[in-house]
């Protein structure tokens, strides 16, 4: 929610960004060369406008009349979101959801690998989970100043987020994606995302008729 | 990003509805009776004063220097969010992330309820995971009319994603929320939500430094 753009630009068209960058890399995988606001924007359920105005603010990357060259775009996009480059990922939690992370093929691609999964209880140390071999939350802080990681996805039971958290930040994580169902207090320097899926089905039954 | 409040409130506000309701509940686990807009915003990082203009909409829920009654609040956003009663839920895909779902003990005590897995592949039908035997997406269409389901999740492969959707939007489905990192095209009178975590990676890295 504080998340401040080095550039000065809203937090909410950077939100926007991966998704035209996902739709974009389909729109490639189809065959296309070229797009329009108009195409992105019925492909994304965003206006057009809109669609134009947050590119606006990264310079002209498309020419009027002409619609965008989608391997540039895709590529500036990339630049713009830092992800041009791969970054380590931590996963932490080696349950259902760990296990499911940990064996999607999804990450590589689009900027990220996983690079190690930790887990606190004895039973899960040790064990294999797709590539990876479960390692101890002792040596977390370790593995993660060692490999310089700076972005963890954290599976742990809502009751543990904080604490790992502050662990995960002191060893130098300075992204963090949570799917533990809790809000949790991370500095300024450091960035914070959140997954529950009941709060996107609570947001959609509000609109639900019950008959 | 089209959906319409039968009361004509932002959606954005009835995206944060959830959060609230989440914070909310952990207070009360916490043992607490009371709660103001202040302690609220600082968990959440959301200003107390957004959280007095949210919850406005939906009527005086607190009263000035005295705060919310912790329990009174909660059962007014349950009513709001139509949470109060249990909806079931359709998996469909039975991979590693299926898995994860239908292993999910969170979703019951928040309006939820996993009724029935399906899968397209023979590997997988009849198999039990968690609580549930794997069904063929040959019986889905009926299964959803017969149980009267509204709301799906949709964790299979992107390539699939739209046409299953279809088929379940033919069934009667009002509401889905989709894992595959796709968009999909549905009809105006049903709710999509998206979960992908690449996107929300993606937002972060943007505020990266890559010293």
């Amino acid at each position: 929610m504080s998340a401040k753009s080095p550039d000065n630009i809203p937090d909410i068209v950077i939100g926007r960004l991966p998704l035209y960058l996902r739709a974009l890399t389909r729109l490639q995988q189809e065959g296309k060369d070229v797009t329009s606001s108009h195409e992105l924007g019925k492909r994304l359920d965003i206006s057009s406008a809109q669609i134009r105005k947050d590119l606006s603010h990264f310079g002209g990357f498309g020419k009027q009349g002409t619609g965008y060259q989608i391997e540039f775009l895709i590529e500036k996009l990339q630049q713009v979101l830092q992800v041009n480059t791969e970054w380590s990922v931590a996963v932490v939690g080696a349950g259902n959801l760990g296990n499911a992370i940990a064996h999607y093929r999804g990450f590589h691609y689009r900027g990220f690998r996983i690079a190690c999964v930790f887990d606190a209880d004895p039973n899960k140390i040790g064990k294999s989970i797709g590539d990876f071999t479960v390692q101890s939350q002792e040596t977390m802080a370790e593995q993660i100043k060692e490999q310089n990681i700076k972005i963890a996805m954290l599976a742990v039971p809502a009751e543990y987020a904080q604490e790992v958290a502050d662990k995960l930040i002191e060893a130098g994580v300075r992204a963090i994606l949570n799917y533990a169902p809790i809000n949790i207090i991370v500095p300024d320097n450091v960035q914070i995302q959140y997954i529950d899926p009941v709060t996107h089905l609570q947001h959609m039954t509000y609109y639900l008729s019950q008959d």
